[in-house]
């Protein structure tokens, strides 16, 4: 079976609309709900669909099961000058990222940098649909987060002791799109090699290990993903669990797993950390503007290495494809879009695309 | 040859005195003569010697050729409750690094996270030389750098179109040592590669690119230095760019190499970006240190994979070479200490070793 026939098209404001109605069914506020949506969606137009709609089904049935607050009230803990930490009330991570992000941009306006960071959340989605908020505030955006999970080998270990954390920047141009760096600290996002094992293809050799500890190819296999470049990578990844974890009161990814005896449940959940900088506090932002459009247009004059067609930025391929998926929809594997309309009919939500 | 026949063994102190007399010779004050060759021995200590003395008479003569600032006055551009944006007035990098992250701790005491920014600065050595000033003060550190040299393809470029831009994370622990990340963000340090030429040894494919666009494992072939995990540091070492050289009112890298006739001389040499936060302003120190702790330990002991002997934690081995060597001297490569014999005979300053 190929990659086509696995997938549908689907237009980008049904799923949108589908998305966001199940979210009010389960008691989710329809602003809030059509906020989550819309940053779900908006990675499915990108092209990053394991941080996507894929996710809802899972998101609605955490609300439905009690794990996750359909309401969260953000309370905050501590307020400095450029900082807050923040009780994410267990809430939808996205909403909780949201609610921080738009506080350590409210800091950096008058702070120069602002810090959000938030405890007791939940997955957040895309690191990235949060940093590139500070975008349009003529800011530079920063989202990490750690969770529950750990997945990945720390440098020259075995088996798993390290999340595979994110994360995201998001630096403002002029004319052209933004730059928006979105990476996972292992070789490879948990999500993409899901995908992979969607659609039956096979990963390459560094990405994971088997369970006896061998590089493998076979999604199915990985019991361990690997560091991003060996040392670097893994060292990203436990900076980026201290920063959510350690620093906002809470724990380790590790710690999370192996030990919830040993904490309250607020600290076991997600954490997340953002920071805002504020241009305007260092520099005019139109020079800013300009120099950031000149790099880009210098680098995609770059003559392409042998196997590369173009020299991109990164989050460049990502807003071509939401300009191309805007018009002509989005395509979906079959098994998620399915998995979504079974939990419509459960909630009594209409479907506006021909079904599966 | 082997490795052991080029090397000589040197006392970090008879080191650190000729390094400090070095500097006093072209003019630095005593104090900051100290402060330099500390922190260019430490990295000898650390084993990172791309960073450290060796770089020695390359500044001495960039003092006495006119190119560097011995006595810098730094002046405050901007001025903001967490941060500063600071002109370095061409000083010897580590001297501005040094004021600049004590800035940014003050900063940090009051306002939580505090950021500093330098430019028209030079060269500063290890970024974890300045990252790591933040942990006596029960702070996280980060510290990143850009410079005029363009070394590294962007992701699927065949040429180098970006700096070779370092980043460090220097944690505080409790009774353990710090976790300190200190990172090129291509895949392997140009300092490195030049070791390896020193050594004659080869290096690894994947490091670099020759002049006709494919990988070598040859470091006297290598013309482009590949980013570290493909796009992911070729991302960050972009964003790091901007955090030094736009978002300070100067350049990105390749601008400050390829126009220079398009800015003053003052945007087109090094720019650094530091940030601290304050551990106590979010969480109890004692807390954080505790969890961090944990952290080191349970990776210790987490199983090694086949060809690694034991897991570490970034920082670790540095840090007990740095033991090792206090006890039993520093070995260096036999040329650059040539170097700094043929400097100091210059300068007329005494070499308490045997000389080569």
């Amino acid at each position: 079976m190929n990659q086509h026939e696995q997938e549908v098209i689907v237009e980008a404001s049904a799923l949108q609309s589908v998305c966001s109605q199940l979210y009010q069914k389960v008691g989710v506020a329809e602003s809030d709900a059509e906020t989550v949506a819309e940053m779900q969606v908006l990675m499915d137009l990108r092209g990053v669909h394991s941080h996507a709609t894929r996710a809802v089904p899972r998101y609605v049935r955490g609300i439905i099961n009690g794990d996750i607050n359909p309401t969260p009230e953000l309370q905050v803990l501590e307020d400095n000058a450029a900082s807050v930490l923040l009780n994410g009330d267990r809430g939808l991570g996205h909403l909780v990222g949201v609610r921080a992000m738009n506080m350590a941009i409210e800091k950096a306006k008058s702070a120069s940098i602002g810090v959000a960071i938030a405890r007791n959340s939940n997955h957040f989605g895309a690191a990235s649909s949060h940093a590139m908020r500070a975008v349009a505030h003529d800011m530079i955006g920063f989202a990490t987060t750690n969770g529950l999970g750990v997945n990945v080998a720390v440098f020259g270990a075995r088996s798993t002791s390290i999340g595979n954390n994110a994360l995201s920047f998001a630096i403002p141009a002029g004319e052209e799109p933004p730059i928006v760096l979105d990476m996972a600290c292992g070789a490879a996002a948990a999500g993409r090699i899901g995908t992979a094992r969607l659609y039956q293809e096979k990963i390459p050799l560094g990405w994971g290990l088997d369970a006896d500890g061998n590089e493998t190819d076979d999604p199915s296999k990985v019991a361990a993903i690997l560091p991003a470049a060996g040392p670097k990578g893994s060292a990203l990844a436990i900076v980026m669990d201290v920063l959510c974890g350690p620093l906002s009161g809470g724990l380790m990814g590790i710690n999370k797993h192996y030990q919830p005896g040993d904490a309250p449940l607020e600290k076991r959940v997600s954490s997340h950390f953002f920071f805002a900088i504020n241009i305007a506090s260092f520099t005019a932002v139109s020079d800013f503007k300009t120099e950031i459009d000149r790099q880009i247009q210098m680098t995609r004059q770059a003559t392409p290495r042998s196997g590369f067609t173009r020299v991109t930025l990164p989050g460049e391929i990502e807003w071509e494809l939401t300009q191309e998926r805007r018009e002509n929809g989005i395509p979906l594997h079959r098994e998620p879009v399915r998995e979504l309309e079974q939990l419509a009919d459960e909630l009594d939500v209409d479907i506006p695309w021909d079904r599966q």
